[in-house]
């Protein structure tokens, strides 16, 4: 398109995104307005998108990092014909497709669900990263942000990330309108504030006025040749451009314009410019990650291993098999085991540094890429990115975590690197799966179910060493459980998984020995938990005895409940569960410490079943 | 002390490093002795502060952010005369004060509890702010970081922060010593890749050779002297010096030498150098921050008012009454209404712009000084500061945390800006307070309960507008409960809190038009939960049926199953919660559509009584 298209083609983005607000009576056209010219040119001149194929594998990625201005992004459909405009129309209304913020569940165009600040653009790194240096392809990630989201660190783990990957094929595009949501940006429009925090992190920079089309077509051509470095254009935009009543004004952020129909006719009425966006280049040859025969790592009973140590065994073997299998880090490889992986497979493996955010953002880019993700660090530390998991899970996105060092178990190294939230925090996400295995084999048998899964799958880890209970063949279905002691005449179950699980086994046999004898359940899966097992537990033994290295709030204590909360008979429930903050100590003392080693659990079933609180 | 005597007590630093670590047979001594001649010239020279009051209002502080070198911390403490040689060797052992990573728990020296990188700096940046802001006192903050976790994002949020408040109190020193925890570094010995990155963000900065005493002197003192801006010391170092065997060598990194004995006598042997640390200045007039007559907003019942605008109303008047109050906000203070206090006590108001791991950051370092922060954003939002939250909670900081827009009833903007995960996230967090108030008056008397409560405190409020259900001068205990419709006929009980409350209500009433009497029971305070109602009326009615807008997972209906969790007779319990993946609609769509409105919940309370399930 030629500039008075281009300008015409702004206009009509702007006449569409104050429209799709208005019908919707909600929503965000000022910050659509801004960016309106930026996305124009974008459109028109330089995506290369096949709209009836959003799976091609030679499309540009576009994402809305500033999610909020959907109906920009949804008015660039509509222009590409993608949309039609009775659809445009249903905008942030039940069931359609135009959320307030955009979701690839729902649009196929869609990259990655946006909306909380500060994710696009980690996210268009890791598809940027996939694009490099799994897909071999040469499509661009185009990126638009706004201002505002520049102050959150995740946009500069990302920065770090791409400008130390040279990642040419990434421009971010930044929309400085200087306004937030209740008032001005730090910086306003400084637009060298924020061009001179890129380029110290390596990036190439340009600054432009964001409403000149001219100047930005120039911009997106020089981003697309510049070679070795991403490039951030940082161009100058006002709030609300077009409409006087709204331009550059505080207070409008988030509202449709209070007189619609004067501004539609301020910017010039409405318009139907049909955009015919650039295609793809021919399509690569098809990847060749295949899946061949899986060989796991095999373990005899009796062995002494840390299920850390099985999960890095088994990743590595299961990127043998599967070539779609990557593995990434944050800096903690050696803890994790994930090293194993790393070694056997290092064109599959990424070394995201001590930023769990950015780890996980690349996860979620190369998930959309179809690649199947497996990111590691200590359990404690996934915390750090709990809005990008949770935002997964928005996005419906195939995500395999690995949180280590679980638990008081860990020993010496105190609070700050035990994770004892995980497990509540994990059990929130939608759909998500939770896993926690207390053997090798065990191990090593989920962490080959969880590439099929879907949505986000989480896999517990311990750091000390544990026995092999089970063999090499036995099968471990996501939902189950194993019981693994059970007479007739079983006075409680007592219900624990992963380090807790050996000591209710050896207070099991205590207590066995005293003639009391009691059932134990191996609750490796804890979302979805197993209901049918744990209810005839209940009803065979009337009591269930959680034990649990985590808090008492969220785990495997609040799993079990699940099992009982449609209005059936419940059973007597125990729960025993971190309840104080450790300090430095042993594993064992501080097992002991916490309530949930064996001799604890043993003196709990005594008092449970001496005081007859059961039969 | 002059440059030998510095040299001196650096090398006491590395081996009383070496020797805590190997009575403790783990720990970080390569992490410490990289730092130790910075951390000696800082001791004797520069750092003014009274070990026998940490309490004085007049001492600098220093934040140990790279945590994992506590061995250094504890030696220096050592050095000072705060500890003695026989504690410093009880170094990781149970019940020693000298945990793996510090905490301010124990030690009265240590002002928060590190361990998780990239956190100390940016509760750096909350202490400075406090002193030139609030304390308006003269005292410096010293930051020591790791290069490695300037990989996080948090760093450049707490960069970003330092730089626009051009805190000139503060100083951040970088031991560069090029290896992390399982290899090099992303820039290795590349001084100028971190320098110019603070400088971007506006910072002074100074590289120096960190293992040059005279330089790490004069270093300090340009700190000292650099005005209106924060000073980063980018100081190059070697991981493990001062012992060949493991001087800038991979693979050392948290394992206490091989041979330590050997190691000692390379550093020349046990020293017993003691510093006398420069006093702080006279002490400062006290805090006038005084506690008035609270007078707290006042709603009638039948007024429809949003709890969020209870909170700012309330939020503001507590600040009127109590000095020593502050709030802070992640650019959305329009939105979570801490505008209202922002508008009448702006001193104390703290814009953090959208970065909310620094706004948790901030809070935390102004709790340490003494004042109470309230901060406030999106509950969807402060997943971003989990692992700051969790952080917070080994600090035993004092802290309230504010989450608005909670659940699927804040409509149109779709599920992104929904907090569905926040019950689970703040109930898990050891020592916690989560309340969840339905009406303007609950809101308003349990704003002002949370200044007074310790540990971590999460209130959570509602975008849309409720009726106001309690009287003014009705008391809301922390771990109550309301009784809000009762008969002994009860069928079965509702237990509801927030939004769905006053869903609960309305079905409760249509219920009794059926002639099926039930009871309900607001669960404002979702931890601690009021067991002792909660059992009675399982006792009376034999079904609770728990109603909540969240996942299922970790909310209300786990917090109820708190309640029954001793071993007692268990009621039937039943559960509604959002168990989908919302989209766009209108909030009574929203709460329909997840099963949690008034007809969902009567439709269940009659399945219910008509299955007989219940008696």
């Amino acid at each position: 398109m030629n500039s008075d298209e281009l300008v015409e083609l702004g206009q009509q983005l702007r006449v569409d995104s104050v429209r799709a607000a208005a019908a919707a009576g909600s929503g965000h056209p000022t910050s659509s307005m801004s960016a309106a010219d930026l996305m124009a040119v974008l459109l028109a001149n330089h995506l290369r998108y096949d709209f009836d194929q959003p799976d091609h594998p030679g499309n540009d990625r576009f994402v809305l990092s500033k999610g909020h201005a959907s109906p920009l992004l949804y008015s660039a459909f509509k222009a590409a014909g993608a949309i039609d405009d009775d659809e445009l129309l249903t905008f942030r209304k039940l069931g359609s497709r135009l959320e307030g913020h955009p979701t690839p569940q729902r649009l196929p165009w869609v990259e990655t669900a946006t909306g909380s600040l500060g994710q696009g653009m980690p996210i268009g790194v890791g598809i940027a990263l996939a694009g490099k240096r799994l897909d071999h392809a040469d499509y661009r990630v185009w990126v638009l942000c706004g201002d505002s989201e520049l102050a959150e660190g995740s946009i500069w783990e990302a920065a770090e990330h791409a400008g130390y990957e040279h990642l040419d094929n990434l421009t971010v595009i930044v929309d400085v309108n200087r306004l937030g949501q209740r008032g001005a940006t730090r910086h306003g429009h400084d637009l060298d504030a924020y061009a001179r925090r890129f380029r110290a992190f390596d990036w190439h920079t340009i600054e432009i006025e964001g409403h000149d089309v001219d100047a930005v077509d120039r911009a997106y051509g020089e981003a697309i040749s510049t070679t070795g470095q991403p490039t951030a254009i940082i161009a100058r935009t006002l709030k609300g451009k077009g409409v006087k009543a709204t331009e550059d004004r505080e207070g409008l952020h988030g509202k449709p314009l209070k007189d619609a129909d004067e501004a539609i006719e301020e910017l010039g009425g409405v318009r139907d410019l049909r955009v015919r966006v650039h295609a793809p280049p021919a399509t690569p040859a098809p990847r060749t990650a295949g899946r061949d025969g899986l060989d796991l790592p095999r373990w005899d009973k009796g062995e002494e291993v840390a299920t850390r140590d099985a999960y890095g065994k088994a990743l590595a073997a299961l990127g043998a098999a599967h070539g779609d299998v990557v593995a990434l880090d944050g800096e903690v490889g050696d803890s994790t085991r994930s090293e194993f992986f790393a070694k056997e497979h290092p064109e599959r493996y990424f070394e995201c540094y001590i930023a769990e955010q950015q780890m996980v953002a690349t996860a979620v880019g190369m998930s959309r890429r179809g690649w199947v993700p497996y990111a590691s660090t200590f359990a404690a530390f996934l915390t750090r990115a709990y809005d990008f998991v949770r935002m997964a899970a928005v996005s419906g996105s195939g995500l395999n975590l690995n949180g280590s060092h679980s638990g008081v178990s860990i020993g010496q190294d105190g609070p700050s690197q035990m994770g004892l939230e995980d497990l509540a925090m994990m059990r929130a996400i939608h759909d998500s799966t939770v896993l926690y295995p207390s053997d090798a084999n065990q191990t090593a048998k989920l962490v080959a179910a969880m590439a099929d899964l879907d949505g986000v799958r989480y896999l517990r880890t311990s750091r000390g060493e544990s026995p092999v209970i089970y063999g090499p063949d036995e099968e471990f279905p996501v939902g189950g459980s194993k019981v693994l002691r059970a007479s007739d005449g079983d006075r409680l179950t007592i219900v624990a998984a992963g380090v807790t699980l050996h000591e209710a086994l050896r207070a099991a046999d205590a207590l066995h020995e005293e003639g009391i004898p009691v059932r134990v359940i191996d609750l490796y899966s804890v979302k979805p938990v197993d209901r049918d097992t744990l209810r005839r537990a209940a009803e065979e033994t009337g009591c269930l005895l959680t034990v649990e290295d985590h808090r008492e709030e969220g785990g495997l204590g609040d799993a079990v409940c699940d099992a009982f909360v449609d209005g059936r008979p419940t059973p007597r429930l125990v729960r025993l569960a971190v309840r104080t903050m450790p300090g430095s100590a042993s594993p064992e003392e501080q097992l002991h410490a916490a309530g949930i080693d064996a001799e604890s659990i043993a003196a709990s079933a005594r008092l449970l079943v001496e005081e007859a609180v059961v039969r």
